[in-house]
């Protein structure tokens, strides 16, 4: 089945509100095996909705509209729906009824214009609202499905998994399975490559490569007619991909590099502490956003000046004189510092230059040194991203630090 | 003028990625002064991105395209809009050697596939992307515009800015200005109600509130003649909104609270430390984004255990027994103990529950304590959130904490 999304709502268009409904319908309606082949939001328009309905019927068999609903004058979904779909509104005492009730309730009066929200096509199935005053519904002619929904996602999202889901379920033929890989160390156009002989002449399951800042995601999907068919031709694939790039491959459960070192550590009861300089606290900010951190996560310190390095760190005048702040040797007496003062298993060191000022033709922008230690094993990494940006350079570093210690742990701890 | 706006990718319509480019845009353009009439959202499918192109070039005389520009075989929105447009892709030799240059300066070799990226038009005039591979471009023909541009938002806000913005404004009769206001401690339909006055009946400047993540924002914006007589109207509203919001005002100049504090840091000559326990790091993160903070910014400690509480800041274990980590108390002494330990003149501890475990009926989760102290005055502030999303709560201590330094500054700094 293919299927159209059509909003409705001027505020989406003034980029006031994002369109999360069409995210949600999107991910609800890809796992019922439903294509989604358009989003579409139109204003309170009837001429431009009246277009875009007709557009979305021509190619698709099944188009959900969301907004538009309410009970003042711009909201006109309905109407238009009942133009394209050869239907007339009439009464529904049963919505009427429910509407009544609603502001009885509330002991809020009604007002006079709450009435047009009982209105529905006379050859519909209607959907109870139980969040708010607009009944959804669904109208079939000649082949073709138009669903209207309320737009406010407290009222859609459960009238969605109540009725909706419930009712497309029963026309639906086939099954989709997904899964989401994530890479680092590898970028998009060299990952896709890598993989071109799985991607080639390949129509399921599909492969599609994604770049995110610094990373590089894969998405495998397949549409069978069973879900345990779609699942297990999905899980091979996987399997062909690791001897491809396995290396590369944190997780194959879309789970960020912060959630799944932090799983680990939970899981294996590995305490950790870092010591940063350039990215000042980014690290240790990523990984006390995973819940439940707090049982292994123990100390952070940020280290900006070469005094905190000493007093904190304990790193030595003579080193900092000698190489420099930036230097291996800093980074392994951060490091060696941080194991000394918190004992934690897991120690993690940063020093850099996250720019954009602050480089030499010696030590430029984005040289920076990464010390990682995991009970005696202790090694110095060097980064040269090559690149002034300052955010890029903290975020890529904090991806690259993570990396190396999930890495550490997946050779050393059972 | 007339504009509709075109995502490409099947990420999107997967529910996988938020179309927050349409969101930008679409804020950008308004501002402008220019109708969005239609977001739509098409696939990596050839077919239905032109039906969709035709459609909006039907009603629109402008139509912004964003991704599918990348190296690989589905980007094909340059290739669509060539056909729409009645033109070819040839070899850019600038974009080619950007390109080149890219790759050259990060050290990492170029694959085939990023010579597609510097095919353009040729009738196009080329904007550079600084932030990635992929050039945009503006095409035009009978009338029609059509401007393509990667998805990627860090590539495209800077785009849209440098070489987009100044494209459109060129052939704009009239000159717009706007400010960006940016506020902290008043919610979005408050600062609404109480600028209702200057916003009820005014149509030039405009006034428009958005909500940020526990933050609110007010833009306004003046189309006139001149850019000086815009420019005047905005900066007299100003003065008039801050008769009314003055006391919430931290920006007239869009800047962010860390760059506000972080700026005035420098400036002043004022060292800072943090001691950070539910924000986790945040605070220190956030205040060394800002280049040039190494000056100032001296130290960031994360004591998320109360071992660490007590060897890094001298909280007393009698103070942790008695009133618990989460306590006035304890904040007080962290931030008392960063200052014997570091002298830094600004010194900010935050203690609390971020959720959306770990809270109990007398200490609910969004319970959280901030400790400010600069030179000899110290203050302990309790935020109530009422709020589980550990995510909301971190982000909103930090900028609390942050709005009071920067008040503590105002008030006591020259």
């Amino acid at each position: 089945m293919k299927c159209a999304i059509v909003a409705v709502g001027t505020e989406l268009l003034f980029g006031h509100t994002v369109n999360t409904d069409a995210v949600f319908l999107s991910q609800q309606l890809n796992l019922m095996g439903i294509d989604v082949l358009y989003h579409h939001t139109v204003g309170d328009n009837p001429g431009r909705l009246e277009e875009v309905l007709k557009l979305s019927l021509n190619d698709c068999d099944l188009v959900i509209t969301t907004g538009g609903t309410g009970p003042t004058q711009d909201d006109l979904t309905k109407e238009v729906i009942c133009d394209v779909m050869g239907d007339v509104l009439v009464e529904d005492a049963h919505s009427l009824e429910r509407i009544v009730k609603h502001f009885e309730r509330r002991n809020r009066p009604m007002s006079e214009n709450n009435l047009k929200q009982a209105m529905m096509p006379s050859r519909a199935v209607v959907f109870d609202n139980h969040n708010g005053t607009a009944p959804g519904f669904v109208l079939e002619s000649e082949g073709k499905i138009v669903i209207c929904l309320p737009g406010p996602p407290n009222e859609l999202n459960p009238m969605f998994e109540e009725s909706v889901k419930p009712w497309l379920m029963e026309r639906s033929a086939e099954a989709l399975y997904y899964r989401t890989i994530r890479t680092f160390g590898i970028g998009e156009s060299m990952l896709e490559t890598k993989l071109l002989p799985l991607i080639d002449g390949q129509t399921d399951p599909t492969l599609a490569t994604y770049a995110k800042m610094g990373e590089a995601t894969l998405r495998i999907a397949s549409k069978r007619p069973t879900m345990e068919e779609a699942r297990s031709a999905v899980e091979e694939m996987i399997e062909r991909v690791y001897e491809y790039v396995g290396d590369y491959i944190y997780s194959t459960e879309d789970e960020s590099l912060p959630q799944v070192v932090g799983n680990k550590l939970i899981e294996k009861g590995l305490t950790m502490s870092t010591a940063e300089s350039c990215t000042g606290g980014m690290i240790a900010a990523a990984m006390t956003d995973i819940s439940g951190i707090s049982a292994v996560f123990e100390r952070g310190i940020v280290t900006y000046s070469n005094g905190a390095k000493m007093d904190e760190l304990g790193v030595s005048s003579e080193t900092l004189e000698q190489f420099g702040a930036v230097s291996p040797q800093t980074a392994e007496e951060m490091v060696r510092g941080l194991k000394a003062k918190t004992g934690s298993r897991v120690c993690v060191s940063v020093t850099g230059i996250a720019g954009p000022g602050g480089g030499t033709p010696e030590k430029p922008v984005g040289l920076i040194y990464v010390g990682v230690m995991l009970d005696d094993r202790m090694e110095v990494f060097e980064i040269r991203t090559n690149n002034n940006k300052r955010q890029w350079n903290r975020n890529y570093t904090m991806l690259y630090a993570l990396d190396k210690v999930n890495r550490f742990i997946d050779q050393m701890v059972e």
